[in-house]
């Protein structure tokens, strides 16, 4: 699971103050529960700490991606599921749209469980400029000067957390406001949207195991293409469109939710390229992780499988001996670099990038939605996608 | 979290033919599933196969008990949530019958999340007598001969195994064929089982952290305590419980709903000192683990904190000493059995879960609960506690 990369305010998430009020939304969230936790151990003050710094990050993408599928499905064309609020007409859309908000919020938790859990299983040191929390409840541990291994507490810490922050993803979004038969209705996306990302990571786990001395770079590539499709384009853009729509609609399929996949699917795939293309070649400062860290880590992304695909024998081999080692320095992240551009794989990468967002755009264009949200998903098509390296 | 320890058929859970029903729910469950992510990738079949087996597994304790807070507020005396229904009266309850079984069987999606996510953290190698899924999926790895470490891909499997069936208790329970209203009405119940199990999860955590070594044995005694009422008694019995009453009455708390603490809180933390017991006492043949795991874990439980407390300055060192070390050998366990039994913690805790028991019995006699829901609670609190050793 990939995180935003996106740099700084992005201007369509921002629109409503999107990005503020949901982030007012998880603080309300966790006030409520460092209550609950208060009231059983003292000792769960790190937990409610820790995640509260968590959660401030991230530029609430998905949120946004649900909002604008709620908006879109919400307007004149749609109306909402129940023939009597639709005949009211906007006034009780903007009585649901705070619930909306409080529902879009919770894909920040099922989003904060993802990193958290990856995070610790690709042994990644830092997340959104600060330290994973793995690593985090180690110096807990170190700290206090406990009993026992620091890195299997903050193993067992970082589990617990993404567990507990998994759960409350579907709490909130229960809990939204909106009323029982919508959110109801809407479940099915929801569901299918945490077992697809989650059936993406495993996918993504096997893919690094059978990577380019175990498989061909066909096989690779035909791998990461499923990784991107399940873990980021479904879960980063479509289901979010659509679980919006639902909330709206109070349908979970049929022509609209097709027309957002039109949308979502093109559009998520470049989106994870961009992000592959960042974890290679990005900014620390934008990126909030070390430079080459999608090297040490030996991530198996079409980028990668390309480069393969269009090795030299000697390219090749350094980019199988240098893919996934840890100790990868200065110099060898810039081998693996260059290799990278002068197989041409990052040449076909944005070339694939600017494609994918062209068929995004022009899904729009037909699709059965408010004029406002049209323009606002085009504007988050490009900022999701543009280059910033 | 621990296992249901009981040994053989339960007749109080087998009444209705509940563990069988329970499993197949389940299966059910599993094969839609199963269908879902085949339609992703093949590589996806051997998380599937896992979690059939594992599923298989497991006493239905918890699917029990929400059951049967179920048939307690079904009776006459509750009705059901919805007046209509409530002065129909039995034929609604017959025709809820099956999808309470349904919600009933969700919880053991959380307790098959929770074991294996525990057992990974714990470096637990065995659970219900086959090798636990992160062990399951090293052999994967090694049999395939993937690249990387087989200990990682393993703990990465267990992680998202877990995770998967977190969001899979959720979906059957909210899916189980009962009316939006009701469902969403046992919510809060459902919200609250699951965070306070986490919560107890992660004190656990600390609590072994902060061992003999750092605390003193009353800190430990404490400690172990909230843990039992979090991670245990609270899970397993009480809110269950609470659970099937709320999704029959539609009303989250209330006399009722104490009434059920009143007998289920008692009997949890009497349920869960038998466990520990068992963990340390117990035959692998009826645990499912080998004998002296918990001792080798350096577990804190309340049985250990009580023989720290009395123990002699010799005793106590090698209490310090021998818990924990993951190398301890049969005569090692032996002594700390041993060191157990003469400080008298031993006959402590027994004394303790027959005080727990009988005051979980008394205050089944005033609950406003059916007759036949009264004398089976008092038949799976006998169950729960008795001594296997």
């Amino acid at each position: 699971v990939n995180d935003e990369h996106v740099d700084g305010p992005v201007t369509p998430v921002d629109r409503y103050a999107l990005r503020a009020r949901v982030s007012a939304e998880l603080v309300t969230f966790l006030d409520r529960h460092e209550a609950l936790l208060a009231s059983v151990s003292t000792d769960l003050a790190p937990v409610v700490a820790a995640l509260r710094d968590f959660l401030d990050g991230g530029k609430r993408m998905r949120p946004a991606f649900c909002y604008w599928g709620w908006r879109a499905a919400a307007g004149d064309e749609w109306g909402s599921a129940d023939q009597d609020r639709a005949e009211r007409g906007g006034a009780d859309q903007d009585s649901d749209e705070p619930a909306v908000v409080r529902a879009a919020a919770a894909l920040e938790l099922l989003q904060a469980s993802a990193l958290i859990h990856d995070d610790y299983m690709d042994g990644s040191d830092t997340r959104r400029g600060a330290p994973a929390i793995h690593r985090r409840f180690e110096a807990l541990h170190r700290g206090g000067g406990w009993e026992g291994e620091p890195e299997r507490f903050g193993a067992a810490a970082a589990i617990l957390l993404g567990d507990i922050t998994l759960t409350w993803c579907d709490e909130l979004f229960t809990r939204c406001g909106l009323g029982a038969a919508r959110i109801h209705a809407a479940r099915p996306v929801f569901d299918l949207m945490r077992s697809e990302v989650m059936a993406g990571q495993y996918l993504d786990v096997v893919a690094q195991a059978r990577g380019l001395s175990v498989s061909t770079p066909e096989e690779t590539l035909a791998r990461a293409r499923t990784v991107i499709r399940y873990k980021s384009a479904k879960y980063t853009i479509e289901r979010p469109l659509q679980l919006g729509a639902a909330l709206a609609t109070g349908v979970a399929d049929g022509p609209l939710a097709a027309a957002l996949s039109g949308y979502g699917l093109p559009l998520g795939e470049a989106f994870q390229l961009r992000d592959d293309v960042l974890g290679v070649f990005g900014d620390p400062a934008t990126t909030g992780k070390p430079a080459g860290d999608d090297l040490r880590e030996g991530k198996q992304t079409v980028l990668v499988a390309l480069a393969a695909q269009q090795a030299t024998e000697a390219q090749g081999k350094a980019l199988r001996d240098g893919l996934g080692d840890p100790a990868l320095d200065e110099a060898g992240v810039g081998e693996l670099r260059s290799i990278i551009t002068r197989t041409g794989a990052l040449a076909e990468v944005e070339e694939r990038i600017s494609e994918l967002t062209r068929t995004a755009l022009a899904a729009l264009e037909p699709a059965p939605i408010t004029a406002e949200s049209r323009a606002v998903l085009a504007e988050l098509a490009v900022a999701a996608t543009a280059r910033k390296v």
